[in-house]
């Protein structure tokens, strides 16, 4: 009962959201200016503990989220593995993979834990007679678990073969019309920013790019370069530009717009930039946009985005990564890897929220 | 010898519960109102006492427990590994796992302690016309190890392939001519939902259903829909049409009924609801039973239904499982994860059975 209510509110959110964007332009255009917020180490936690579901025993298994990962390739395994045990280490209940055989075993290997669907192909594999067949199997073995999912991310260690991210594509296409929400990094951002039209429009989309990602964006939606003496703007219009998603732009700090305002993360972190971080947050972002979107129950919620629970999912995870990041860091300094950030997710959450 | 006195044993309880199931129609029926007992901690603990057999320096490799699991596919590994792990980590000498090829390597990277058998097929990688004789080769590998289990597991990652499944309930058919017990879990419940025969009147088999598979089967098997109002009459009811197997129900409590009385364990427990914790409950469930059958030697013993010893290893594992997961959960809060309960299942049943 609580999955379908969350289905439902999904699709409540996405009219609320698109009667928000054709219908205010004027009062977006006061906010356009004024909400630039730097986001306090209280407002986050505060944010952390408005959406983070109680422990309930009456819940049965599933409740407390179910994230699919799309990614893991013949070269990439360690990037689907982060992003899969990031969700489950934070609370979720169920963490799948959608990779290729290759990938497979050995994202199986890492963690027991994981549910992984050897379904992807990549050109090697397949001839070119075979591809139109391969294409329509690989979306239906897709298709029979995407309803139970409550959020996709489509990107870590996807790899850039055409003939997988054609299938990716479709794959976006078709959790689109299931209203699952999708958080795209890393490869993924590939993909869409030569195929705009996979997100444009779809509130329910969440775009975390890095610093290369996000200047091929803003090259391609908005043919400038990027200008960081006035980022807040070029964040806000380039959220625009693609209908209203969500934007994570990491760096040193992340910043976060949904078209409407542009909320700012600095607090705590690591100096340490070893690679697979970016992962966890993508996880991380996927399992927070969900509670935040189980938790919205007032309607016009979405008419600020600090209610808009994409952007609440983005500004949770965002700090979370940040407080585990720094504790790990204490702890390993220059050695620290992402796999001592992931042990400290469970830890950082729960100094927030307390499991009971 | 002590392996040969096993068998006898599951011998001499199936005559048993066969004469008790066909003669006692009238003291059934007052036990089937006045059975439904709350399984206090205490008792649970008595239990465990009273099941687990002492660590006797003269007993050699085999005789602590022996246990098979069925499961594990292409799509899922981490199940069959988490059943086979759990019974080793309570105190069993050997666990193995049929599953299929491409599972095997992978669950065999998991553990070295598992013997994991590459056997099983699937429907994509068998010819039409080679299906009877994979099958034949199936079954054969799988019966010269039969006679050695003190039980077997079906269904952890099990999958749904029909013809694997075909293979399976050969494998069913197979234990239950040799006696020896099967506990069924997952899609092995989706197997004998529609294969009731598979079970029925068979006194050694116990199912696990959680609360789809519950509802699948009281509506296959009672025609009606789950009625909470009345759990335990329905439960006995279910047990009862499937001639005298032993239920344990999972749930915020957990119900254990043979079709004679109903038992409750409601005791200790953690709000987590990752995916996994069904399969350690399987693994387990199928150790405590083979200790139970192996310490019940009054004749006459099983005209109740606590001294039943697929009961009595229900209400075990039942009760182990929630006092590790408890455990765990005392640690690792929303971050606990199925592989932190196992590591606590050991200290969990010394706690109450010191080993020495």
């Amino acid at each position: 009962m609580l999955a379908s209510s969350a289905v439902l509110r999904r699709q409540h959110f996405l009219i609320r959201s698109l009667g928000t964007h054709n219908n205010q332009n004027h009062t977006q255009r006061i906010r356009y200016i004024q909400t630039v917020t730097m986001v306090a180490e209280a407002d986050a936690e505060n944010i952390l503990r408005r959406i983070t579901p109680i422990l309930d025993p009456n819940r049965h298994k599933g409740q407390a989220g179910k994230v699919a990962v799309v990614g893991g390739c013949r070269e990439y395994t360690g990037a689907p593995y982060f992003a899969a045990i990031s969700a489950l280490k934070l609370g979720a209940d169920l963490s799948h993979v959608f990779c290729t055989k290759d990938a497979a075993a050995v994202i199986k290997s890492y963690s027991p834990e994981l549910i992984v669907h050897p379904v992807l192909e990549e050109s090697y594999s397949v001839r070119d007679d075979e591809k139109r067949a391969v294409s329509t199997k690989v979306l239906a073995e897709v298709a029979r678990w995407m309803e139970r999912f409550d959020c996709l991310v489509v990107g870590p260690g996807l790899g850039r073969d055409p003939f997988l991210l054609d299938c990716v594509g479709e794959i976006m296409k078709l959790a689109r019309r299931s209203n699952v929400p999708i958080v795209i990094d890393g490869d993924g951002l590939f993909l869409v920013t030569n195929s705009i039209d996979l997100v444009s429009g779809y509130h329910l989309a969440v775009l975390t790019p890095n610093v290369n990602e996000y200047k091929r964006l803003v090259q391609k939606m908005l043919g400038s370069e990027v200008n960081d003496q006035d980022a807040s703007q070029q964040l806000l219009a380039l959220a625009r530009s693609i209908g209203g998603v969500t934007i994570l732009r990491k760096g040193k700090s992340d910043m976060i717009s949904d078209g409407y305002s542009v909320h700012t993360v600095s607090i705590f972190g690591s100096p340490r930039r070893c690679g697979g971080q970016g992962d966890i947050l993508s996880g991380s972002v996927a399992l927070f946009l969900s509670w935040a979107l189980q938790s919205s129950t007032a309607p016009g919620d979405s008419t600020t985005s600090l209610s808009n629970p994409m952007v609440l999912g983005c500004i949770a995870a965002s700090a979370l990564l940040r407080k585990a990041a720094s504790v790990a860091f204490e702890n390993k300094k220059r050695a620290t890897l992402t796999s001592d950030i992931i042990e400290h997710l469970g830890q950082s959450l729960d100094d927030i929220c307390p499991a009971c």
